[in-house]
């Protein structure tokens, strides 16, 4: 597979540029006119940062995952080149002695509660994200006042290509993001805009409006923290079930109100949306799929289809979870057009989402379940979203 | 001056939160829960990073134009208290031990062609750009092809409140940012929406659109540079006239051609533009406004109104610059509605942009001419809109 992915990489890396004397080039995620960090044929990367009077130099890959040491050279750069990535978007920082930061030779992405480097490998199989000679939909920036939380919000919502020409009304997508990623997500690091605008001129999916809300919302996300964390990875939901019912009461009862109460309506009355349950379907990967599942349930009578990707789930007993939301299988079935559930085989979370979806079989509740490849990364969240938009309002 | 800014920020400095025994609070460029920066009421910032294992922390104010060294406390942080500040935003970098990079407690901002930290200091004189209870409208980032560059740009586009309601056609403003900066610099850094949003709600100015695109174009913008500068400042324009040449050979015509071959008609086939040279106008900061003369000067049949703030303008002689296109000062005044120039005592451009007004005034060529308070920075800028825009279309 690996072998496969980086085949498929070498012919189309930017296959108009991509001489056979050229042996490797700027990443995509690169700020213009950066050579660093530098993509080679065999999909490694190689990453260069100057930082003269440092000691130690590392690349925290993934956020911390999976880490390298950079070597000094004898201009005061450090360099060092990983092992081949494989294709897809990835987290990183730089670490100088001590002091995690961003590589100024690359964009920077909202993750973790903080603004981190990314950078994207791209291959073949990234063709369904990328801009296309076809209609483009918008992604609009949007403020709006939320009772639930007393304050002014801004929200990006993706407008489907021929919105502004034409009159008609459009079914809308509630997606959401993960623990520390904010409302830009879907569309900075995601590329939802253009993965529905190829959906769209392939006729694959539905035109669609696609909102995105800040998940992160509750005493939860706002304590007064210490100054720095000392761990750079985000601390990952704890399967327990003690943990779950905390998360439910801090993290998403207040968004739960944010959503149906003042986003839903805001939408509505600002869009030209089909104000019904059967045109609105709710998403989110990792915590916003936790939100999504429990939200959804909660609001039956606003959505009809519900999607979790690699989602902080953890569903035992379809009889209690939810207050019961789950317990009449036969009306949550009748109810629910779509509960589509995915994660990867490498992801943390496979073994409380893998339990969810037998807990949700033996109880009766029809849903789709993928188990696909890959990680608790943005690479699988474009491709559920490129699968999971095609099954909306059909 | 300074007294008086420093006395109205502790007046109003998020008055609803500031009790007597508050002495500081976290900026509002912080990355949510981020304790640091920390804003102190005589309006300096106390910023704190984790370094354990530097010899050497500095935080770089504006990119380095003042620095400051940091100390190391016990715990393997790292802090420093400036001196007072001036109300308004400042970009910053937090340097370890050579390494020049973003201070993960702050929001970044692309300026000096990377990612870099600012931070806001708010004052009574904020609120002129703050959000407020008023009718908002949206920035929209959309995609379009531009055939001068053989590529789909991105761009921003400010739509007025209730452009999705109404079915008005609208005047245009052409804004653009400064070197090393980017298309989302006037609503990310500048706020343009709600300096308009609120212009607008006190019947200041006339409902429009805004469009921001990446003037950034072109050979001398992206040649295959060194892995990284060493200066981390940006290169200022020289004020010498062949180094004014050789700006506008390769920094204007490439981007005029997308400016008055692509964008334009784009946006007039996609918005409710009124489409003609009495309700568009072209301005921009730094560069931009460099930018903004030249190419309408070249395009008088596309636009009416200019503004040039803090502007890369070196005129000298209005028979010969702009290859002539001043030496008529009854044509040129009778086409132009106006030609706003302004630029700040403390700006590092003074001198040209004062000869540039000198020069005008002895050609006979109406403009509008701002000295005001304050240097090459956003500040500055963001005023300039604020006084800028109620004069057009009028």
């Amino acid at each position: 597979m690996r072998f496969k992915h980086a085949l498929l990489a070498i012919l189309t890396l930017c296959a108009s540029c991509w001489g056979q004397e050229v042996k490797s080039q700027s990443a995509p995620t690169n700020v213009p006119g950066s050579e660093f960090p530098r993509l080679n044929s065999d999909l490694s990367a190689t990453f260069r940062v100057q930082a003269e009077q440092a000691q130690k130099v590392q690349l925290l890959m993934e956020l911390g995952q999976s880490t390298y040491d950079m070597a000094k050279s004898t201009d005061g750069f450090w360099e060092v080149t990983t092992k081949p990535l494989l294709p897809g978007f990835h987290y990183y920082l730089i670490s100088a002695d001590g002091f995690d930061s961003t590589d100024p030779g690359s964009r920077t992405f909202f993750a973790a509660r903080k603004e981190v480097s990314g950078i994207e490998v791209p291959a073949a199989e990234s063709e369904f994200f990328a801009i296309k000679d076809v209609p483009h939909g918008a992604i609009r920036i949007e403020s709006y006042f939320s009772k639930a939380t007393g304050e002014w919000r801004r929200i990006f919502v993706y407008t489907p290509p021929g919105y502004d020409q034409d009159s008609e009304r459009y079914p809308v997508l509630y997606l959401q993001h993960g623990w520390g990623e904010d409302e830009a997500a879907w569309s900075h690091q995601g590329h939802e805009n253009f993965i529905l605008d190829n959906l769209i001129a392939a006729h694959k999916a539905k035109p669609m409006i696609i909102v995105n809300e800040n998940g992160m919302t509750g005493i939860n996300f706002a304590p007064p923290p210490a100054p720095r964390s000392v761990t750079s990875t985000p601390p990952s939901p704890s399967p327990s079930r003690s943990m779950a019912d905390t998360i439910r009461e801090e993290r998403y009862v207040l968004f739960d109100s944010v959503i149906s109460q003042d986003l839903v309506p805001f939408i509505d009355a600002h869009f030209r949306t089909i104000p019904d349950r059967e045109h609105r379907a709710l998403a989110g990967l990792s915590m916003g799929g936790g939100q999504s599942v429990r939200i959804g349930l909660n609001h039956l009578d606003l959505f009809s289809y519900l999607g979790a990707f690699s989602p902080a789930l953890f569903i035992t007993d379809t009889a209690k979870d939810y207050d019961g939301a789950l317990a009449d299988s036969a009306k949550v079935n009748r109810r629910l057009r779509l509960l589509w559930i995915g994660v990867g085989g490498d992801d943390f979370l496979l073994g409380p989402v893998k339990g969810s979806h037998e807990a949700l079989e033996k109880g009766g509740i029809k849903h789709v379940w993928v188990e696909s490849s890959g990680a608790h990364v943005w690479t699988v969240w474009r491709k559920y979203l490129n699968d999971f938009a095609p099954k909306l309002f059909q």
